[in-house]
């Protein structure tokens, strides 16, 4: 940490910063420059919060060094997160990248779901992605079917192998998604919820954490953070849009630069969310090549049976027959990203 | 409702949306222009999704027109809502404007509440703040003593007359925190928990729904709105800053053209945190100020008995005596608000 | 500066950091932890670019500490700049703030401009602005009149008195400018047209700064040190709304809270325009009256004599009428804040 | 253009209107709701700003439909626009992707720029970029060397052959730098210094248009349309990421998705510069893949003979061996999308 003094400040000024930090065991060094007083502090950072010192007189301002999170970060583990499944899936590090497809909401039409289930696997996707719960910014948008919908994902798992998706907004609801759940998604809206974060870490479910809207990166690892500190390190971290000063053609813009960063920063597998990134059918098959290519290690997309007629995301679903297209499309780059993965790390060594 | 086609898109694309609407009960006006077709539906939009309409052919934009939230808007109803409490204290409208004064979070010193709260009292507060759990970004920092925190504020409160504000995170914590608060807060993190805003919907207690830090002002009122129609009309809002691309001097923007915007589309009193929105103690009094005259309905600031040693935020807490120093001129300026809207009321009707 | 390294990066590394430092005089020292090394440089950061460091092997940070601008900023110059006219206008420091207001373009009536300039002298604006060279986002909008308005301008000036202000757009057209304007202002879009910027700090002329819509006070505090270190020390600063994820209810989000932080960074006027930064007429009093409460030195606002008609901007601009209506109101609280501001230096000091 | 009127507003109000929109030559429509007025006008809103609209009593909001540009259009202008160069190299449509390697600056060392030209060449790139104007935040930074700079990179290309593209920053440097350059520059922070644009619109060179750091897609492509409607139709546009709250780890956000978003928008040629977007050196290649398999028509990237040394930029500089390698990768991507696009033309139709 580094503590910048006002110019000028006076010499007990100085000295008081210099007390605080040695109470919370800090490590102290001065630097008296010309124009003003730079004194870093050295130790644990975790169990103090430095912006306190922002309060004392005479400092301009308190900079963190050393990335606040420490379980997701790569300093503390430098070997790839690989989140496994039962039946062989696995999410992360050099692994093939994996495809999660489905509805935004379960909607009442089994039929339809399962339709888009097989398609999925038929494509080769690991994963079912549905909502039960729907986190909808108006309260008189579809909210979701709930235990309803679990039971149709299930059912949907026993026909076709693929492994569920679904999103959890509620702690009460834990017990129940757990049951019928492969992984707990958090959304982004809830990134930041800290009490969801807390019971999810006590679940044994991997855990697909959403980048909220408007999370930045550190902020997002910090919520990772949440979860593993509480026991469950199987985090699928998944960037999915940020707002920005520009929603006229797009609903958030994908930072897909994110990927190379977070995969430097963090030994967590990192996925995207092109669907909900962008809320535009036709930049899905785009941005998820973009996506892989980028290090991504998995894609979740929208398929809907009938997108003009569904209860939510219509209009960045694809539908049955676009979804297969694309899918195709991706599986030859998967394909080509594989074998240039084994080609990089002969050449660069990991990134 | 306006649908925008694609230039040059085919009749049958047209009707295909024309008859979608039509299925949900909108009237449609149909515009032939030379180069492209806009599509004007009109109706409830409440019970449909329009996004889903983006995602039929030929479609290139979908624009709302009639606010989404209804119960939180003054076309629902046009008088200010006040909320009242036992004690007399009220809260929008044309009422003066309240002051909710206290420490980030409740710390294990009770004689430290104490005076922060005696002194509150003092310069005219209505209200005491204090946490009991604490959303943090990191998980090692200080989460809250919880129900300890809860008594302490009752004991606060028992000496003092003050109300309580105080933040719930969890449904689970609700019937706790309703026994000891006169005020539930929505903390800003999690302004769309959407279980926890349906949850205190159906609370009895009034309700303090701070502004998410990315949050557009049509979602903060879609987000007073799950409250609303969950029953509980008590909402008061609260600007307390949102994210830009400069955190070099400020934590957030405090976007006080919020206030006189929201006073215009909602009834609620809206009231502002200079505290967090700035991170800096020095812009506490001028952004209060600002608020004030820029007609909010009350002040929330922070104040620490010893802001050097606070265990959450204490570079944008006042000490007990700064705090008086700056009630005494916000007080001051409250004193002449009132004149002024009075004034203001017989000049111009209200806005 | 402060240079952070990669933890366990090589000693190599560390060395070649330090000889570039000390290549350009910095004064280096090290601050070796458990987790990583932090080198602090101290010296003239002025002549170095200290991304470069950025590239060497082994950096995984560059923090300045100190602000890059040395002439804007206070600890360059201590004491307020107070603008000075020939006719005893002054703009800066503890001086009554000043009042700027006139049509966003110059239009072909020049009896409108003659009226605005009337009504803006009896409502006690020192000041008349107008635009002659319009900076537009489509090339298909009103360009300006270009030397017809000047000259309008400059008759407006010999018969009431006000000092004119107005844009300038292209260095070309600086001589001409420079003949009718008494100050030159230079627009949000231009703020980092280096070009414009250096011919301007080689004018007599003071200039009026507008902040880029998505520039960082440190941006915008080096964009006026552009024209201050070529020889123009009369630059007034103004805040006219940023950029943000929200833009339905007004254009931009002011920032207020710039005013008392640039008050703190340097010793320049600083002025607000609310008329762009919310777009809405509505929004000009409320803003206006925050503003100056926040320590603005002044207000500049869109009328316009015909608001229905008006070739750019008419949504934002106060009729004749209105202007007077609000400015009435504004006067009444200059003078309280002339009185406040003698008082809080006796309770305060500045700031 | 869609006028929306205040609920309950008078039947006057809505005339008037009305009567303003047919005296400007619209068309019409009137659609009665139940809560509010909806006017669709149609006409060519080219000539009219409608925001003045806005300032009518009564009106709510007004919606533009049309893309208020018209010659950087696809409506205007269906098939791609390819930039030809007398040595036949091509950018735009389905052309092979091109490059443009080169230093952000040009510096006083030839031999330095001439080896980096080398390699580029070797590896295939098209162009040869460096700055002699530089656009910097600070005027204490290296601000170029003119036309020395303009001299060198036209001795490299008469050594290795490929065109040189270089920035221009005030209109009176056209004549100087129109001799040197194949490809003129308008950097990011000069995208709406109208007067340049319209200057560059008027020369015979094609242009290299940037995007603001915080444009719009639609004041990006208003920008463009400055260019070309005086007289200039080559204009290649370029995304070099937008600003957003979190720079921590990348200098901005590079927004992929503003490529085919562009390319559905526009038929001008649309290539992507992941050095400034990101400011980081390791992230060049994986975004210079993104961007392409994004559909990018060429990549700008910066390559410096020695960037632990640069006058500018260079931890975002690539040296040459590591462009070298880089080079090769992106190479071998280039074949694959060139055979991708004939493909999926064959699949798809283009888009």
């Amino acid at each position: 940490m580094i503590i910048i003094m006002e110019p000028g400040t006076s010499e007990d000024n100085i000295q008081r910063v210099v007390k605080t930090l040695e109470k919370h065991e800090f490590r102290v060094v001065l630097n008296r420059g010309d124009v003003m007083t730079v004194i870093a502090a050295i130790g644990d950072k975790r169990m103090f919060d430095p912006r306190s010192l922002g309060s004392l007189e005479g400092v301009r301002e308190v900079k963190i060094i050393q990335e606040p999170y420490k379980l997701a970060s790569r300093e503390g583990k430098a070997e790839d997160t690989v989140v496994k499944f039962d039946n062989g899936v696995k999410v992360g590090g050099l692994e093939r990248p994996v495809l999660i497809a489905g509805p935004c909401s379960v909607e009442p039409e089994y039929q339809g779901l399962l339709d888009v289930a097989y398609a999925a696997k038929e494509m080769g996707a690991q994963f079912l992605r549905g909502g039960a719960f729907k986190p909808r910014t108006s309260p008189y948008d579809f909210q979701g079917l709930e235990e309803r919908a679990l039971i149709y994902l299930a059912r949907a798992k026993e026909k076709t192998g693929l492994l569920v998706v679904t999103e959890l907004m509620d702690t009460n609801d834990l017990p129940m998604v757990e049951t019928y759940a492969d992984v707990i998604q958090i959304g982004a809206r809830n990134m930041q919820n800290f009490a969801l974060l807390k019971a999810v870490g006590k679940s044994k479910r991997p855990v697909l954490l959403k980048r909220g809207g408007a999370a930045s990166i550190r902020e997002f690892l910090l919520a990772a953070e949440y979860i593993m500190c509480n026991g469950n390190d199987n985090v699928i971290l998944c960037e999915r849009g940020i707002k920005s000063f520009d929603s006229s053609f797009t609903r958030n813009v994908l930072d897909l630069s994110a990927i190379p960063v977070i995969r430097k920063l963090s030994h967590l597998p990192i996925i995207v969310d092109p669907s909900h990134a962008t809320g535009r059918r036709y930049l899905i098959e785009p941005m998820s090549k973009a996506a892989l290519i980028a290090g991504a290690h998995g894609i979740m997309m929208e398929v809907h049976h009938d997108p003009d007629n569904a209860s939510s995301d219509g209009a960045q679903s694809l539908s049955i027959p676009q979804f297969e297209d694309v899918a195709k499309r991706i599986n030859k780059l998967i394909g080509r990203i594989d074998y240039d993965n084994r080609i990089q790390k002969q050449e660069l060594g990991i990134e």
